[in-house]
C-alpha cells in the first residue's frame, strides 16, 4: 500500500521525472487507460505480467507524480493527475498521448 | 565516433526511447543548448562532468534519434533532429522545452 509520502505535490512534480515515468510501454499503456476514465483499480488492467511488475510499473507513476492512488476496500483505485500534470507542463501528456 | 547505424532513421523512431532520452538533467540541457543554434561540438558545451559521462549522454541522445553527430576534422559536430522528432512527435519537443 502506497503512502501519501510517496506522491509528489503538485509544486514538487519534476519534469524528468515524468518523462522517465512515461518512457516505457507498459506505463504508456496504463496511462492511456486511465485518460479514458476516472478511475480503474490495478486489477481491471488487462496487461500481462506478473503482478509485481505490474505493482513495480504503478508504484513509477506514483512516484512521479503521473497517477494518484487510493485504498478502496482490498483494490487499489487509479487516477491520472492530468489537471496537475497539464498545469505544471501544458501540452506535454496530450503530445505524449497523441504520439503513443 | 559513432556510426550512422546508432541513430534511428525517422520513421523509426521510438517514443519511449526519446522520452527515456529526455529523462534527465543534463540531457535536456544538452537539448537546450542545441535548439538555440545550428550545430555544436560536443567539447563546447559547458557542462561539468567527466568526458566519458558527456559521451555517455551524447550517445543516448544519438541513440534515441533526439540529435543526429557528424565528424568534423576530430571534433563531433551535434545537432537537433527538430524536424525528425516535431513530424513524428508534434507538439513533444515544444512542451518538454517548454516546460524543461
Amino acid at each position: 500500500m502506497p503512502t501519501k509520502q510517496a506522491e509528489p505535490k503538485k509544486s514538487d512534480l519534476q519534469l524528468t521525472a515524468v518523462l522517465y515515468a512515461l518512457s516505457d510501454e507498459t506505463r504508456l499503456q496504463i496511462v492511456k487507460s486511465l485518460v479514458k476514465t476516472e478511475e480503474i483499480a490495478c486489477g481491471y488492467f488487462d496487461i500481462d505480467m506478473p503482478k509485481s511488475s505490474l505493482s513495480h510499473h504503478f508504484r513509477v507513476l506514483r512516484n512521479a507524480g503521473v497517477i494518484t492512488s487510493r485504498k478502496e476496500g482490498t483494490a487499489l483505485m487509479n487516477r491520472l493527475r492530468k489537471a496537475d500534470l497539464d498545469e505544471r507542463f501544458p501540452g506535454l501528456l496530450k503530445s505524449i498521448l497523441g504520439a503513443a
